[in-house]
């Protein structure tokens, strides 16, 4: 698959906005009530038991289907908004971080191996060349020598949002089907829990604009020291915010103009990659703020594709605990990460598959032959 | 191996307490520069960093061997407190759940699947015989016709801690040098990560007699509904605590005899796993209140025994935060589980491992050519 023309793309947004459902009421009861049958104090588990009903009722089958295999997509982009200085780091990183990946040596590969879970890196518009970092050495530039890189290049990163809009609304529609078809296509080759990971310098100011877009918060309130910056460099991020939003005037009612307007490429297509996930009914594990942002985006076009996602982790960005509270989830892992590219997404996995796990395998009071204090309690001593 | 008279188990004791020794300093400090040479921003990982740095100062190298094969250690014990009626459940319960464990079917079994560690059931004191729950309904009653457990049984349960000592001293070493006993087992056949589990019907009494003992915390603030009870029992339980401490004035600087006042069988093996593990420097990963307490016991015993510890998850007892606090350690899992088991320490297990590989495996920015801010920021847009 290339990346769609803007009707193609329009239409494909359409029929997966469409076959976006909630979770099955029926199944949901029968995985509570099976909970309750299991060997261990009812709600014992805590957050855990509450994941694996969810999943239960997004897949329609208690118990639910293990989420495995699992593939953690990390969509790579670039950032207009990165002129105005709100990050320490180079453009360039965002492609050479590519690079990294695609060879297996960032954080999120290390991750994703220990947990089994394979990962796909896609160009959605990264500005520099990505390029094997021994090529590099030697000279050699050529973007389309790095196998297992999915290229689906929307546009070379976005424009600036704090001086027009970051990108046309048709290139918005463009990335978010780019998501979408990741993640049919993942589906189609068999994974059965989607994690999402994000590449992109400047990315977490974007992330701000759309979290005080979509949900009226300050921006001084969602802005962050992403990756690491001085307080001075977070004011002037903060102030970037205020300034875009002023001058966008995005309306939280047209989630695809407020991408347009402050978003990135990656927040896009991880949007289409979490309603591509719903519709085909498969769990999505959310990273960071990246993700997050992205969630609420997803959210307004289509509430019930919450149903299918899994908070992986919180990070420490102000504006990723407000995304979560407004999207009600509970994150599974809070130790304080600040990378994205899907590392708090990927470290979350065995947590829900340890939830489903349990619910699948576990014996019950009756075949295990264990007293069940609900049954037992009214024979104790005082 | 049996369990150890009194004087082969306090001459375990002793060897054990002087094998512990603080953290590698050189081999932290270099486990640190190599973290801030990978590709991610420095502390990005949050506190998995912390993790991966200690276990390379335990091992005494950097970056330090990955923590498997693991095994997760669940003693079980009985409790005289319990004739207290501080649990809705009956005491049999605690040999049901040992025989469930045995069979694969609670949990602690799931989780450890799922992670990939290994189960070991230890019988330091169960009251009731346990017996497969096929056998049970047959009538059979042999304790030993349960192929895989391990029978360590100290003592048939502890006496109740309310109307006088739990044990008497020699048994409480005796249960800490089963403890030593099975880390050294477990190490010996090539375990690299070790992780605490109990069972024990009432053991959360004994839990926050301990903490409270230890800490100088008032019962009411260490004492929790443990796997669920209502708010009369729960005030029952800070009475019965309360009343034991008035009882038996546990001195702080004499752990074994805090052990043999208010302890249980399970706790004081416990105490002795972290203190085998610590002197084998391997890393141990604690679960819930049950370990926090055992820990406590074993800092009593050997101060730097902690630096080979983990806290693999917060439990909602408040006798559990208060131990965490006291000894220093961060969870990495906290999602109001109160199951006990091991169960925390085994959903934790995969954080570690992640933590460690990234240490091991991850590019650094020379080698995989990728601009670092620190060297990089000077040249950078305002």
């Amino acid at each position: 698959m290339t990346v769609p023309g803007p009707e193609t793309a329009e239409a494909l947004l359409r029929t997966t906005l469409t076959a976006i459902a909630p979770l099955d009421p029926v199944v949901v009861a029968e995985a509570r009530d099976r909970q309750d049958r299991l060997t261990k104090p009812r709600g014992s588990l805590g957050a855990l038991e509450d994941v694996a009903v969810r999943l239960a009722g997004l897949a329609g089958q208690c118990p639910p289907p293990m989420p495995e295999p699992a593939a953690v997509a990390v969509f790579a982009a670039d950032h207009g908004v990165h002129a105005q200085g709100v990050s320490p780091w180079p453009q360039e990183v965002t492609g050479q971080m590519v690079a990294n990946f695609v060879a297996g040596g960032a954080a999120v590969n290390a991750f994703a191996r220990q947990a089994g879970a394979r990962v796909v890196v896609v160009d959605v518009g990264v500005v520099h060349p990505v390029v094997a970092a021994a090529d590099r050495a030697s000279g050699q530039q050529d973007r389309h020598g790095l196998p297992g890189l999915v290229v689906r290049r929307v546009r070379p990163g976005t424009d600036d949002l704090a001086t027009g809009p970051a990108m046309a609304r048709d290139d918005a529609v463009r990335a978010l089907a780019v998501g979408i078809g990741v993640a049919r296509d993942l589906v189609a080759e068999g994974h059965r829990c989607l994690l999402t990971g994000d590449m992109g310098i400047a990315n977490t100011t974007a992330s701000a604009a759309i979290v005080a877009a979509l949900t009226g918060a300050d921006p001084a309130d969602v802005t962050g020291a992403g990756t690491g910056v001085d307080a001075a460099t977070l004011a002037r991020k903060v102030e970037i915010v205020r300034q875009a939003l002023a001058l966008h005037r995005p309306d939280p009612a047209d989630p695809v103009g407020v991408l347009a307007a402050v978003g990135g490429l990656e927040h896009a297509a991880i949007a289409g990659f979490v309603l591509g996930a719903a519709a085909e009914r498969v769990p999505v594990v959310l990273d960071g703020v990246i993700a997050g942002s992205a969630a609420l985006v997803a959210r307004a076009l289509a509430p019930a594709c919450i149903d299918a996602c899994v908070a992986g982790h919180r990070s420490t960005e102000p504006g990723h605990t407000v995304a979560l509270a407004q999207l009600g989830l509970r994150p599974l892992v809070d130790l304080e990460l600040r990378l994205g590219e899907g590392t708090g997404a990927v470290l979350a996995l065995p947590l829900v598959q340890s939830a489903v796990r349990a619910l699948r395998e576990m014996a019950t009071f009756d075949s295990a032959g264990v007293a069940d204090k609900e049954r037992a309690s009214a024979t104790l001593a005082p």
